[in-house]
């Protein structure tokens, strides 16, 4: 005789609800199968939401429209559940027949389902850590580019030392990233593109802000290239420099940004109102946590470990449990959307695969 | 009374049997729903065992081995019918009913399907078209990337002037790709690491023998960086010169490659035995012509336009159209993977949608 555990749950968990997880979740809804999305924050849309993106690379339209629309069709589905407030505390059981304890505000709670996708995203680099000579912490003028978005979204570009319009404006890239001195050699994939969007939009709303971007590769892949790198460069004029920034420092009332000028083989000393640092993609403290208690294997670098790549991104080390976006490592929005449906197809797949043989 | 045109009927058609058409179909058939998969060539695979790949990027797997398990487990799974050596001439109807006439060794066939996924793919840049001064067609030995990998693939790496292995070889990158003369703005995304991936190899083949890569950006995104680029230059000692090449002559039985070299600053000439062409990705005629019979938008390049992006990365203009992969843009395998498995879900879910409403 079957019992509960021998059948099939027709219920896909789906943890985390940024753009992959609420791809995921609704590809599962719309493929007829019953979704849980558990989301540790108080609301859906994950980091563009979580830290005021202004608008999405490559095509500038605004992030709260695009992310808030997906999450209203999201919400506004059948057989979905959206868990927030909430976070997966201990998982067991097998595909078909996996058990997770869920902490929510209202008590712990037992969550039975088929099959996971885990989409628990990125954080960014804290660019105080460690080796860097940035000044993030120090100096006011000194910022990410999630702080810049924020300014954006608010329709104000100001220097937070003194609220003025800053007139020379720079963005150094590969911060926290390609950096074997603190342990992230990889490329983080979108800071070249987000950066590139954020300088054209600086330079809408300050005309006349001189704007530089300080790289070592523009790597501007596919068709960020003609969508976003020649008209930074021709119609908004941005400053290209290849080079190296080795320390930013307060002079006066500016920065001084010291480095080499790689193209022109010398050493650079130039004053900014504003830096803004291009930081790179972490695995988020949701993702380190939840390939622990999903006992999934990571990478060194603590995202999720892909298990048969190239040619199958959502397995991980775990059967029944996949994943997608910037858990798995440095994304774009284009990888979340694909990754999170893929995921969809193949949660579904293996519980249709169970409940048929049960 | 329904006729049979208010009746969804149940099946996917998948146009292309490369990696991108392997990955919908075999989600599709995985999601329970019949699936028709038609490729204009006498077999499956796509580009990379139509042209010979030696080994897949980054990981260096066996191209034919992994694309080969991918073609066995699809062709023994239940639901999937394969039609090879034959091209779909007509499509009409709506989602739910369309209706595609597909051209085959044995006759005209009629194929109804509720919907479709569009996965024709890329071909290489002819590197002898127009502006490109690199002497592909008149030097045996310039050849492409492609020719390399079936040199690599066939295990003997040798000019084809004189059969001997060469003893200093380069890369030239973005050819095709980046340049506007040529009307390709667009950035290939997967040269940088398909060249540094045969760079490699060919130092394994031949460890004496010196390797270069001239390049613009070196575009490593994401984990490439450390997958390919550091062990490269680190264990394998290729040598990256960023610079551009703007002809290739032939010097005695050398090939003379001259440029900038822009980190140096200076104008360069050095002799080479063999130029490897990194080779850009165009709209395979494929892509073009099934643009133009199922009437779904081209971008200016001739790719299928994405209609949704960024968060929708397989809607066509068309609805019921679906498309993934390399039709629609520079594509690597993840990209094919990922896109595949989504439009897989989103061409069941259309179906299931109307099958409910029928």
């Amino acid at each position: 005789m079957k019992g509960p555990a021998d059948m099939c749950t027709e219920r896909v968990l789906v943890i985390g609800g940024g753009p992959a997880g609420l791809s995921a979740a609704q590809a599962v809804s719309d493929l007829g199968v019953d979704v849980t999305l558990v989301e540790r924050r108080s609301f859906l849309g994950g980091t563009p939401i979580a830290e005021n993106y202004a608008s999405l690379t490559p095509f500038c339209q605004p992030a709260e429209e695009v992310v808030g629309s997906m999450v209203e069709r999201l919400k506004s589905s059948e057989r979905v559940e959206v868990v927030l407030d909430s976070e997966v505390s201990a998982f067991e059981g097998e595909p078909g027949a996996f058990v997770a304890r869920v902490a929510t505000p209202s008590g712990e709670r037992e969550l039975h389902c088929g099959s996971v996708i885990l989409a628990t995203g990125f954080q960014h680099f804290d660019p105080g850590r460690e080796t860097q000579m940035y000044g993030y912490y120090e100096y006011p003028d000194v910022i990410a580019l999630q702080d810049l978005e924020a300014m954006l979204k608010a329709g104000r570009v100001a220097r937070p030392s003194n609220g003025e319009p800053p007139k020379r404006v720079c963005f150094v890239q590969c911060v926290g990233s390609r950096d074997r001195q603190i342990g992230n050699e990889y490329c983080s994939k979108v800071c070249c593109g987000v950066a590139s969007k954020e300088a054209i939009e600086v330079r809408e709303h300050l005309p006349d802000c001189e704007v530089f971007i300080f790289y070592i590769d523009m790597r501007m892949y596919g068709y960020w290239e003609n969508q976003i790198y020649w008209p930074a460069q021709e119609r908004h004029h941005i400053q290209y420099v290849k080079g190296i920034i080795s320390e930013v420092l307060q002079k006066g009332d500016k920065l001084l940004v010291r480095g080499e000028d790689t193209t022109m083989g010398r050493p650079m000393e130039t004053l900014m109102d504003m830096v803004v640092l291009s930081v790179g993609m972490e695995p988020s403290p949701g993702t380190r946590a939840m390939a622990r208690v999903l006992g999934v294997a990571q990478n060194k670098y603590g995202f999720i470990e892909s298990a048969h790549p190239p040619l199958d991104t959502v397995s991980t080390s775990r059967p029944g449990v996949f994943a997608a976006g910037a858990a798995l490592g440095p994304a774009d929005l284009e990888d979340c959307a694909s990754g999170g449906g893929a995921a969809a197809a193949r949660a579904v797949s293996a519980i249709r695969a169970l409940a048929a043989a049960g």
